[in-house]
């Protein structure tokens, strides 16, 4: 067991504050990572202050990790001290289901979250990336091919990223597709530069006028004021997949009129309160679709990774230091970062 | 112009009665149809009492037409007098855009209806099959392969056998899928049979306890009644596919908790007023899909009636005389028909 420094709280009302906490020693398929930076998650506020069922305290969240392999267990191949990795969402699951055997974890029922799931570890829950360092089976570490210069924008990949290639190459985003992105934060700028990279016509969607810029610069081939009646209408049916990021509740019908028929919408953002009900006519009209997406699996992800340094793709993001980041979670329920908090874990100081 | 009787309404709140009406004589790519039977569906009731928008009057309802050709305009090639057919929910369509290509004319913007839909012919709105004869254009005839001592059973599929078949078929009913039912009505038994024949495991979900022989007997392999909280509850996450033809408002989360990943609920019933809207984790946990679908399109209704006809598959029914129409859709509402109503045309007396 090691002892180390992280930031976490000790209560839902509560501010995080700095922690000391413990990993395993290695085990014989454990790799040992020393965190360089983790990027600050809109779920990760929601389960630190309970605006989610079940969180267990202490709480130290975090899952889009990234460092150096300092330690492997004897049964490790693919890692070795000194490689350059990530984790993200999962760090367990039952690795035997249909799900696992196809590298869907993300939808096993055994996942275990990378914080607040089961684990033997002390203190029976696990605990995130706000840490210097973590202790993970082999099987949910990533490998990054991007240039280490690059390693703190790669952070958010491990859950913006995946979160949103999943659903683009699942409902096949590419070359002669018209692919929308509704929201542009965190998940949404990720979603414009995947889509955009795997060839497809990306139209962004926005409520706000402000945004029009920087979505094109992110990408864009046309952005939407999604406020603005006339330009929404002239969208209708042209789109084969709209991906939508804004967890709020809105509108679904908004978008359904935009699809072609047989179009997806898929929703990776659920809302604390309901959407308003859809309307039926607008699916049956169309055979179009709602869906959801959960992050994605394990091989995908390494899938994305690869993606991303080919097409040197990274987040948009800020760096802060540790104790920035009470006034972060502030700023980021405010829509007040482009694109993506990111704690640079040195700033925590002390030994690892 | 022919001058037939028929039955209809002048207003939204009258009964229906006799009514003389008149058909164009066929122009050349024309087939004249003597109507035998035609089928009673829900969407009849709804337009001919203007509880949807729009209904223009006098209104002849009725879009599950059989019969046989009387006449044939001289450019028809697929028909000849004495050839027994049927007519849909489809008498024309813009015929030139990618749904038309592709044989969607049910997702054309231009699709005409068999009742209601715009046409050149008196009164300038389409009147449908509870009528002694119809003029349709040959490209939206449909041939009947079934014997005719089958045909007043026949008449349903042209509207509830291809608005289940088309959604079972488009996501993938057949052997290896476990494919769920809902609703045991004109819709619903046509699912069952339907799925059954296709090689489905098929589950039919009533909330009628004193339906579940009656399902059985229609081929479901397994029963459920949905108020029973544990019978539903042993069916989480089995499901590929589940076709849901209740219109009334109800929960979508009840049968969205029982698709496997990648599963897919689809609608083929609007509400007058919306269902609950479905909770988005339901969703975004296996990456599960709502979905709608409208009736069909003309080669995949062929596909359908040719399908039905190898497999002896046709439509339970209530044969009744057209004066007791009014009856009858009291009944369809309290759901006292196994399953279908159909008019026996010749009822109607007097020269077609």
């Amino acid at each position: 067991m090691t002892t180390i420094q992280a930031y976490g709280a000790l209560a839902g009302d509560q501010p995080l504050q700095p922690l000391q906490i413990t990993r395993r020693a290695p085990g014989p398929h454990d790799v040992q990572i020393g965190i360089a930076f983790c990027g600050v998650c809109h779920s990760d506020l929601h389960q630190v202050r309970s605006e989610w069922a079940g969180t267990l305290y202490p709480c130290v969240p975090g899952h889009e990790i990234v460092g150096r392999v300092t330690a492997v267990g004897r049964h490790v191949t693919r890692f070795k001290e000194g490689d350059l990795v990530g984790v993200g969402c999962i760090v367990d699951s039952c690795r035997h289901c249909e799900e696992c055997e196809a590298g869907y974890e993300n939808y096993c029922d055994g996942m275990v979250g990378t914080y607040n799931g089961p684990t033997d570890d002390p203190p029976g829950h696990t605990l995130g990336g706000y840490s210097q360092q973590v202790v993970v089976d082999e099987r949910y570490v990533l490998s990054i091919r991007h240039p280490e210069s690059q390693l703190a924008a790669v952070a958010p990949l491990l859950c913006a990223g995946i979160t949103t290639y999943s659903p683009l190459r699942h409902w096949g985003a590419g070359r002669g597709k018209t692919v929308g992105v509704v929201g542009i934060g965190g998940l949404g700028h990720m979603g414009i530069k995947l889509a955009r990279a795997m060839g497809a016509d990306v139209v962004a969607f926005t409520t706000s006028e402000s945004k029009r810029d920087a979505a094109s610069q992110l990408g864009a081939h046309e952005v939407v004021v999604s406020r603005h009646t006339e330009e929404m209408a002239a969208q209708q049916g042209r789109f084969d997949f709209i991906l939508n990021t804004v967890a709020a509740p809105h509108s679904l019908d908004d978008y359904l009129a935009l699809l072609k028929r047989d179009g997806v919408l898929a929703l990776v953002g659920a809302p604390s309160s309901p959407h308003p009900s859809p309307n039926v006519f607008n699916l049956i009209m169309k055979r179009r679709h709602i869906a959801g997406s959960l992050i994605g699996g394990i091989p995908e992800t390494q899938e994305m990774l690869d993606f991303c340094a080919e097409h040197g793709i990274v987040a948009d993001i800020e760096l802060i230091r540790a104790e920035q980041i009470n006034e972060a979670y502030e700023r980021m329920l405010q829509g007040k970062v482009k694109y993506r908090f990111v704690i640079d874990i040195a700033s925590m100081g002390g030994q690892a």
